[in-house]
């Protein structure tokens, strides 16, 4: 990431897809649904920002949470890491779409199927500190946005597997019933 | 509002305050925080859009509830009527901005102040369906938006003693302590 100081508190960021960037992508696997562009480099910027020469760009605000309870968020909040930790040369953007049905429902039957059923907070849990993450925001953004959540994550190379791990248990769930598209995008960076 | 045929299904409107417009605004009082500059008129367009000639624009997205569960929503679904009723030629818009504490909050504490302490949706029940409303959100538009919703209303002239009690009500209440700025635009339109 790239912020000015003058541009560090803003919600908005752009993923650009491309040619050149901070971080090199491994690989790019489609999920579900449509394919992206297959992208060499990803780079992070603030929004507003003018976007290098890419091949496919995602933006993504950062908001409040929707369905984490105050004892969940204090966990939470306890346990994880921030983003940009030396160590955490291999990141991840996966950006995701649910379905018309998923948004259709009420908010306590999202979150019953999001935690009491998925256990989407504590499977994230069990991988914290080793797995750092920010949640972006895309559905509200306007009306055609591709994904409605890109999520980035960061990690040691030793806990790729751990990532991946995690990542199996919350495609198993209830809730990725209602994922109609999802990209996995690996990345990693020199080590500094 | 003058969706074309292709834009109908579009959920981000734009509310145009200015010198023209389907709405004659009756009066524009500022009842916390920040004033707007005082427009004649009103019109609703369906974005992208080219705004006309505006004094100010302010823009939000329709999306998922945020709070109301299973039943509410059904007891919703079924008592309350849709926008461009010919008998509904006042109408009401509302933006609201809450403080930065309230979105802190987790989805819990924010539920528990909404519903279970302030009575938002209850006290909502209560004047359906002679008010009409159309909830529309702008904090995840992008960084820098100047409310965080738009509601706007519609209803007949003699419920405008029921509408002005209802926003008392919930004026009153535990969750408009989190309202940092909010402004309260009247207008009417003349009977088709």
């Amino acid at each position: 990431m790239n912020p000015s100081p003058d541009q560090s508190s803003s919600r908005l960021f752009t993923f650009c897809g491309g040619h050149q960037g901070r971080w090199r992508v491994q690989h790019q696997h489609v999920v579900a649904g449509e394919p992206l562009p297959v992208a060499s480099f990803l780079d992070i910027v603030v929004h507003p920002a003018t976007p290098p020469d890419s091949v496919w760009t995602l933006r993504g605000i950062t908001s409040n949470e929707r369905y984490s309870t105050h004892d969940e968020k204090a966990v939470l909040k306890a346990t994880q890491e921030g983003l940009d930790r030396p160590v955490a040369v291999h990141g991840a953007l996966i950006p995701i779409k649910k379905n018309r049905d998923w948004w259709l429902l009420s908010q306590d039957e999202r979150r019953k199927i999001f935690e009491e059923q998925s256990h989407h907070i504590q499977i994230g849990l069990d991988y914290l500190p080793a797995i750092a993450r920010r949640l972006h925001h895309c559905r509200d953004l306007g009306p055609d946005e591709p994904f409605d959540f890109l999520t980035w994550f960061e990690f040691a190379p030793e806990h790729e597997g751990a990532f991946n791990a995690m990542l199996a248990r919350l495609r198993a769930s209830v809730e990725w019933r209602y994922v109609s598209r999802e990209i996995d995008i690996r990345v990693s960076r020199p080590t500094v």
